[in-house]
Parts: C-alpha cells; structure tokens; sequence
C-alpha cells in the first residue's frame, strides 16, 4: 500500500525500519475526483500530501482574478500549500485534484509530532524545505530572467511529462504565459 | 563581539552554553566597504552572513539586465544567496553591500558540519529554512495580487526601517516598481 511512499522517504533520509514503520502510520489514504478542491484560500493547510497516482495542483489567483499555478504534484511527488502548513495562517493559494488521483496525507499535528522524535523525519523535512526553496527561487528567476519560448523549451527539458498530462489552460497558467501563445509555441 | 548573532542564535533554537560557543567559533569577522561585491553571478555561493551593522542586498537582473532586489540584509538580519549555498551551483544572484557594514560570516563546509552534530543548529537552520521559503512565497504573492501603492503600504506597515535606510533606486527594484512611481507615491 505504502511501498511507493516508503522509496520516496528513503530517498531523502536513512529510516530504520522503526522509524520508518512510524512516519508511515501517520499517512491515510484518501481517494479524491478531478476537480476536487483539498483546499479554499482563506483556510488554514492542516494536510500534507503523497500523490500515488493522478495529479494535483497548487495555484493561487493574481489582482485580475487569473489562476497562476505555483505547482503541479504527479505520481509520486510531495507538497501542500507549504506557507500556511508553516505559519498556522490562512493560505493564500488553493489545492486542488486535476485528475481523479490516490493520495496519502499526513495531519499537520502528526507531521510536527514526528519532528520532535523522529530524527530521520527532521532530514526528509529539512531537505523538503531545501528543495521548495530552490524550486521557488528558481522559477522566480525563470520568469524574470527567460520569455515565452525559452520556458516552453525548459520545460521540455526538465519536466517533458507536464507536456502530456496536463492541460494547456494549467501548462499555460504554471509557465506565466496566454494559452494562445503556449498553442503557438506547441504547434511550430 | 558576537552578543547580537548570540541573541539571534537563541531566539530560534535552544543552545546550551557549549552548543553555542562550537556554533560562535565557527563565524569571521569581516568588514566590507559600501558597493563592495561579496558574491558575483555564476560563482558558487560559499558564505552564509550575519549583519552586525550596515546592510547587505541579494539582487539579480532580468532579461533586459534590470536589477531586482530580492532581499535586504540590515542590522541584525541573517541570509545569504540561498539557492547556490545549498545546491552548489553557480549563483544567479549577487550579494553586494549597500553601505560600510560590519558581517560576521560561517563558511559553507563549517555551516554543514555543525549539522551533523549539533542539534539546536539543526533546528535553526529548519527555522531559517521555513522563514526562507514563507519570505519567497509572501513576496510572489505580493507581487502578482498588489499593485504599486499597495506593496508600498504594505512596506511601510511592515518593514518601514527600509524606506529611511535605503535609496530610492534599491526601494523601487525590492518593490519591482518604476523608481518614478516611488518618488510620486513618497510625495503624496
């Protein structure tokens, strides 16, 4: 059931099966449909998440009411609204299923229980945070630094499966482009 | 001579008095000159610095080699370019000094060897960490949801040391607005 969540843990830190055997009671499994909201801006993040199959998504709305995607979850990957997970304050960003999808989620009580014994926990959370950061500084360089085409390009570089799993309303809205210009930039 | 990053220290994680001496004798002092470069772009980022006084900025430049401020470093304040520190790549931000400042700083192969062994720096490396990614976060948001006026608002509600403390031109590239705008929004 937990096998997948298990390598993903192993790659971060070294559990010994107790530990390991601890942090994967905290994980439930919840079946979630497309379009399923996880959670409403404006609501504390209590929820981190595991997705064993489907996708999820991270996005938040600018001044104009357009949805910008911060991050996209595919099988295997971790997140949450992580600023409101941290700081207990409402979250400024909604979570939201894309596809009908299986995850595993941890409470935030859990989450927080574990970090105080669990040392293997403390890495896998401090390397998770290492990564949002980079992950975060990154893409701000990436719209700041790089125009429509050069994103399109680097996603087909680096993450080639969003071109085929995900619509391009969402691949749009994560690159910070219009949908007309993404369909240009597919089909040249 | 290092009271200030001693308080800072303690308010983050609980050191005891051998936990915080191992951490303090790992710090330099150095002092640098006003537009002194302590990091240039595309060089590994190796430092990890402490104000004591003066001010230090992390900046980069975008596509049409406009200045972007990404974060301002005064009295008493922690950071450096975080993303090359951790990934080990070349930095795409600079670190500069606005002013003659006074810095303590940890070199990178000291920073992580104090993490295999001592715990209370483990914690406060998470603490910076989640700070870090909660900063990034807050700051996109601010960006793609406030317009002008409101980021400047916002910036004198919550950090309005930064309006006294620096020029007009850093202002307007921390705020990512025209440096015109600024002087209209100061005088009315």
């Amino acid at each position: 059931m937990k096998e997948e969540l298990s390598s993903v843990l192993n790659l971060f830190a070294d559990f010994n099966e107790e530990e390991l055997a601890e942090v994967l009671n905290c994980f439930n499994s919840k079946v979630v449909s497309k379009n399923e909201i996880l959670l409403y801006e404006g609501k504390v993040c209590n929820e981190f998440y595991f997705v064993k199959s489907g996708c999820l998504r991270v996005y938040f709305t600018d001044r104009n009411g357009s949805e910008k995607t911060r991050y996209l979850m595919l099988d295997h990957h971790i997140g949450t609204a992580l600023s409101s997970f941290i700081s207990r304050e409402p979250s400024f960003e909604f979570v939201e299923a894309l596809d009908n999808s299986e995850i595993l989620l941890i409470k935030h009580s859990d989450f927080y229980k574990l970090l105080e014994t669990n040392v293997p926990w403390q890495k896998f959370y401090t390397r998770i945070l290492e990564m949002a950061y980079s992950f975060q500084d990154k893409k701000i360089e990436q719209l700041v630094t790089l125009d429509a085409r050069q994103r399109y390009e680097k996603v087909i570089e680096e993450n080639p499966i969003l071109i085929q799993k995900v619509s391009n309303r969402i691949l749009a809205s994560y690159l910070d482009i219009r949908e007309e210009t993404l369909s240009r930039l597919k089909s040249q």
